[in-house]
């Protein structure tokens, strides 16, 4: 089982989208920049949290990125969801109908014992991305700080972040 | 997030495999038969599942696959970890310590705060499959079976069981 690299790299950019001014903006090429990441990879998925709105767009040279809704509003599933889809992880082929003679439909209408399985320990997963959102995310990753990991990310923001002065609309 | 095709022909053949006789194998090629899929490409999770000691495996023309252990004692966390591996779906690329002016590493002495959090939900997925073992696959198949499922894999097992006179070793 396999999560995609966009994975770590949309939760770090939403939560640090957290600490944005209101009327603030990061560009793609800046938190590219700031993760030390590929741009054009990492704009497939800020792309893919459009999508999903959890993060609103604005196109252009003065365009960038920020949250469409609260932090709080904001789960590890929802991000996990939009970079990964929402397909289940286990693929079932239904082998168990195929082979010499096999039985009519009707005999499996119950669906398959090692699906229901696999699916209840995938929703067991998702429950607990559920339980966590970026601001509790975020809360934790001050809580552990000593202040320079924030101070950073704040002078950081002071050269890369752009003040539209209103929340423009995506 | 993605399981390969692998899981469910391991977990369909080490359930079928719970039916043998206490001497009895199944050839590689007959299990593939049974579940229409292809003999080179099964080879290679029976192979796994053999080097993860769920199953035993006899070379040769002979030659076949049993569980060796008991059903009850094989969980799907076994077989998803034998055909999957065990590392995390999770891949944290530490990207939170890389990009411009990086702060030194003991500033980032505690694990990631997302790293942590994906983590606890892949545990939690684990938990889920660790409860369930391939003798309870097993007797749900066999709950809701009228009969015809287990008559169609009897049937076949007369046609395809090798039987070894004795519990051979690997």
């Amino acid at each position: 089982m396999k999560l995609s690299e966009g994975v770590e790299q949309a939760v770090h950019c939403v939560t640090f989208l957290t600490g944005l001014s209101p009327d603030g903006l990061v560009s793609a090429a800046s938190l590219a920049e700031l993760f030390g990441v590929s741009t054009s990879y990492l704009l497939k998925h800020l792309q893919a949290l459009s999508r999903a709105e959890i993060l609103e767009a604005t196109l252009g040279p003065k365009g960038g990125y920020r949250l469409a809704r609260s932090a709080a509003g904001v789960s590890l599933l929802d991000v996990v969801v939009a970079i990964e889809g929402a397909s289940p992880a286990f693929r079932c082929a239904e082998i168990r109908r195929r082979g010499p003679n096999p039985l009519p439909a009707r005999y499996f209408s119950n669906p398959c014992e090692v699906k229901v399985a696999m699916l209840r320990a995938e929703q067991a997963y998702r429950t607990e991305l559920a339980k966590v959102s970026v601001a509790d995310i975020a809360a934790a990753a001050m809580a552990g700080d000593d202040g320079a990991i924030a101070a950073r990310g704040c002078a950081f923001l002071q050269l890369n972040e752009k003040k539209t002065g209103n929340r423009a609309s995506s």
